[in-house]
């Protein structure tokens, strides 16, 4: 194949520069930073996408469709919400644009991290280090505090974050059941149908939402999902903000029904420091982080890398999405 | 065999009360409740012991070693400090006592409490969850952010926490390593001798101690050790606060050697409000709370019973000790 011209639009730095232009090399890597502060998505044409083969990071979705040559789309997030448009999707088929995302990158630590959520959250954690030597308060604690062990979970969504906290959970003995929109009949878990979830959501706890951010899934946990939840459970949303009707949710808070919150992903992002949602009882907010780890930016790098060899080779390529 | 007088000091009520007379019947089930508060270690000599053939609970030293009938002593913890002592290892075995502890009962909650522990701190979960929508300190928090996956864990210590630990790890791919004192050769992962020590100490993050407490281990995280760590590691206690030296290990954290402590056991127990581990630098305390859980009441009532019947029929019990 002759040389390919790779336009990337992320910060890349340091060790994580250097193994993606030794990787790319001889191929041409160009880079077109955004703004520091800007959206993650690039909402304008990008002039220098002319001539570009492949687009790596998040480029306007506009861009991508004005340019006729790009012909693989690598976006470097586990989301892809401005590409994910029947527009998009018609325009990538007809000009035979592969469209990848980097679910791989991100799911370990977006496991993790749900993980260090439901831990917190069924060993009583945060009142447990906030105990100052109260007695009383101890017995409380102690009496709170349970085991993730043959609980039953329910998993809304399931991809590559899905799969691995699948893998997590395995020695932890839960019983665990899924539900996607879309079955494929080899998932290794029990999955529902969306007919079936209200009964799922009455036995589970904890509820853990890895739903994608589209026209299906807005608000999808609504006020009637919440109210088929069990009373008392916990629910955890590293998907996105958008797959859920806030409003609901700090009503199901504050109303006692559901027994705790746990969001990465929240409308808007960071949440603002006098927002409802920090004022609401029991629910717990981190800063969209669940897919961050120190060594994230080489872990793109190789996941580009990997893809371009297999590109090149005519190969099918990891994370495909389109 | 004839029927056998159990004499149980442990506050059971409502079901597991219920299962424990249940499975013990016909067999006669007495309890002699020590006053709430006091140790869980009776340190007097309990006359009630007196034609007890099973002591259940944690009576005192004194009182099983008083009393000739006694053929078990159930211990319902995994700690048996008191018991620990060559005086009654002495006795025990020229009188055939047997000693069980109830570690199986404890070690999947420690196991879950420990890897709560080492979640929170991975995932940087109490300064994202403090957060309150400052950007600059979001882009700080992502950056502490990591994965526990390929880190490499020490365990100090080896015994049903340590297994059960072990068990969560698999799918997190940690590199782990073991020491315990007397290696017995099966230990499904690597071990280093005490003498090999220092070398591992210095690789390790994290290093999780669930040494048990007797002669040999008081103060075993000693200036010394602490020092072979590799700086920054982060270092778990959830085994006996003797073994480690506080005095040492707040120096640590001061000096900013060690990258955290993460306590569920003290000297003392609580830690009282004005102690100076409350106010030393990345230093988080749980209150002796990792063996917790709602039903663990429950859980010692079926690990008796289970014993009792291998007790009966002469079969070798689950957690001897002695």
């Amino acid at each position: 194949m002759s040389n390919l011209h790779i336009l990337c639009d992320l910060p890349f730095s340091g060790a994580a520069l250097q193994l993606l232009k030794d990787g790319t090399s001889p191929h041409q890597l160009s880079f077109s930073y955004r703004a520091p502060g800007s959206s993650i998505y690039a909402p304008m044409v990008d002039p220098a996408m002319d001539g570009a083969d492949i687009a790596f990071g998040h480029p306007g979705a506009g861009s991508v469709l004005a340019s006729k040559q790009v012909k693989w789309l690598a976006v470097a997030s586990a989301g892809f919400t401005p590409y994910d448009t029947p527009e998009f999707r018609k325009t990538a088929a007809d000009r035979g644009l592969i469209v990848t995302n980097a679910s791989h990158v991100f799911a370990n630590a977006c496991a993790e991290h749900l993980l260090s959520f439901m831990l917190a959250q069924s060993r009583a954690l945060l009142p447990a280090l906030g105990n100052r030597g109260d007695k009383a308060e101890v017995s409380q604690i102690k009496e709170k505090a349970t085991c993730l062990r043959g609980e039953e979970v329910l998993i809304l969504g399931f991809g590559h974050i899905g799969m691995r906290l699948i893998e997590l959970l395995v020695p932890v003995q839960m019983k665990v059941t899924g539900m996607r929109r879309r079955p494929k009949g080899d998932e290794p878990i029990s999955m529902v149908s969306l007919e079936e979830l209200p009964g799922a959501l009455a036995k589970a706890d904890p509820v853990v939402n890895v739903l994608p951010d589209n026209a299906e899934s807005a608000h999808f946990i609504s006020t009637e999902r919440l109210a088929q939840m069990k009373p008392g459970a916990a629910f955890y949303n590293i998907g996105r903000g958008a797959t859920v009707d806030q409003e609901a949710l700090m009503a199901a808070l504050n109303s006692g029904h559901l027994g705790a919150a746990w969001l990465d992903v929240t409308v808007p992002e960071p949440v603002p420091a006098d927002h409802p949602l920090r004022t609401t009882p029991r629910c717990f907010i981190t800063p969209h982080m669940a897919g961050s780890h120190r060594t994230f930016m080489d872990g793109l790098a190789r996941h580009f890398l990997q893809n371009l060899r297999l590109f090149i080779e005519g190969q099918p390529l990891l994370d495909r999405v389109m």
